[in-house]
């Protein structure tokens, strides 16, 4: 697969909606940014039409089994769905949670039902550029809608849940410490709150709480709050209250949903253009080890960082740099 | 304070150790990256003698409390202490959280404790380079040692803490999820856990499962595995055993440290340097608005993302872009 000759035929194959070719597309994105990228320029173009559904929370909220239940409610639907679980991976285990795995299985046996994991480390390239790739991938290959599904503990997390076309909090009833942790960062990318495992004591609360901040906030674009919809996940309670608010999200037009393409286009293009020009720096411009070199001049506090940076940028390019 | 000239000479000033120049110059790193550019130039090759500790852990961990009684023990050792507190600030409360501003409040009169709270939301340039900014006026000023507290919910406070001298994870006695979801990014930074609130049933089974996954894990740099202290920090029970642990860290010689604060500095060129080449494209380069009108493009599938990469950033350097 890493030859390009063959990777705009894997490409071909994807927008078949092969699965096979699916799974080494993904792959080939996660492990190879430069044929991944060979590959995106192929399927591009038919990409855009999936519904893609963010859904994170803390540890524990039972994001799992809820997505479980969306999966379900869309094959009932007659749609072919897609699904990322971007799993916290830990040095210590290396790998994907337990939970996944098995969950994984169990949709094996359906062709309509494409699950992948992956695991947020070790990306070339990052984890928020990789997971973008896969669901163009998935969208290419005719899955709709695509969830991808993250524990809420990271920046790079979050940013994937907020570039989704809807993204969905997961809470659960508690000390009010969730609500509190929760603040910083998560709340606000919310388009839904769900209160999951509403059968427990204090979920009245735990809503309270979500609905009383969000009566300090302003209102979203297009007067849109987010609704809180409760659910216990293991019954399937609930979840038609919830697929019938992404619904009532997804009616909304097309202006939010292209806003937030929009957004999610500029903060691709920035990051990936800066780690390009660092990358032709490196290639084209210094010597072996040079960069390497003013990195340590920085450290030992031998030269000024903004004048190294001022330098640098400099010599890799040519026009005059103005302005500053 | 924002017109050049007079920049150097606040430079000066915070040399000299003097408390309202220090408050003005992170002001201004804060608020006003260009001018912060030229203070940090005036003051860097006078910096890297301060112990950077850097504390985080979940809410409620009593993190604030802690780092209290580390002030208290740095006082009564003649030390003077700088002391940041990287706040969650929601777009809900717009602040920082009500118990930094009054524990701020009771070190006011102590000219020996500089404490500054910052809030994580809407630093032109990133929190991460405002707060090593920050650290750095400190460090010039004699503040010895800094401490950085954050709440690890994010990236951005995750790398804020992994850039310290020294990294402090705070852990309270729990079900168990806590240390499960602290896997996901903490663990890994942890030079030093503490588990407060011993006194609380559970401290036993958190400091053993604590143990458990460091036994999983290779030994760090110099064979160095993380201590696992216990504190109550309301009593200050623990406290002096983990002033020791930071000092026997200290101690262990200049490699370690060196060898972060290089990490720290490529970190730091690499995204610096990257911003800076996308500046020079809009103000040097592109027309006004063309680099929203690619974004628009990308994002209407008009065009192949990675070749509008490619073209941008031919166009942003004069030297041909080999390889790839």
């Amino acid at each position: 697969v890493a030859d390009d000759t063959s990777v705009p035929a894997l490409g071909g194959r994807v927008l078949a909606g092969e699965v096979r070719a699916v799974a080494r597309a993904i792959t080939l994105v996660e492990s190879e940014p430069r044929s991944g990228e060979t590959l995106i320029g192929a399927i591009f173009r038919h990409t855009g039409r999936a519904h893609v559904i963010g859904v994170t929370g803390p540890p524990g909220a039972g994001k799992s089994t809820l997505v479980d239940r969306l999966i379900a409610l869309a094959r009932q639907a007659g749609r072919r769905v897609g699904v990322i679980a971007v799993d916290p991976s830990s040095p210590f285990t290396g790998g994907a949670l337990l939970g996944d795995r098995v969950r994984m299985q169990a949709h094996a046996a359906d062709t309509g039902v494409f699950i992948r994991s992956m695991a947020t480390r070790g990306h070339l390239g990052g984890l928020a550029r990789a997971t973008g790739d896969a669901i163009l991938v998935l969208d290419a290959a005719g899955y709709d809608p695509v969830i991808v599904e993250t524990v809420g503990v990271g920046q790079d997390e979050v940013e994937i849940v907020r570039a989704a076309d809807v993204s969905i909090v997961v809470l659960v009833p508690g000390t009010g410490d969730d609500v509190q942790a929760i603040k910083a960062g998560i709340m606000e990318i919310a388009d839904i709150f769900v209160v999951n495992k509403a059968d427990r004591e204090g979920a009245d609360r735990t809503a309270a709480e979500i609905e009383s901040m969000l009566g300090l906030k302003a209102a979203g674009p297009d007067d849109w709050r987010p609704p809180v919809i409760r659910t216990a996940a293991t019954t399937g309670a609930g979840v038609p209250a919830l697929v019938a608010a992404i619904e009532r999200w997804r009616a909304r037009g097309a202006s939010v949903r292209r806003e937030r393409r929009v957004w999610r286009a500029d903060a691709w293009l920035r990051e990936v253009l800066g780690r390009r020009f660092i990358e032709h720096l490196e290639h084209d411009v210094l010597g072996a080890g040079e960069l390497a070199t003013v990195v340590e001049r920085i450290a030992s506090r031998a030269v000024d960082p903004y004048e190294a940076v001022r330098s640098l940028l400099e010599r890799g390019v040519a026009s005059p740099v103005r302005g500053g």
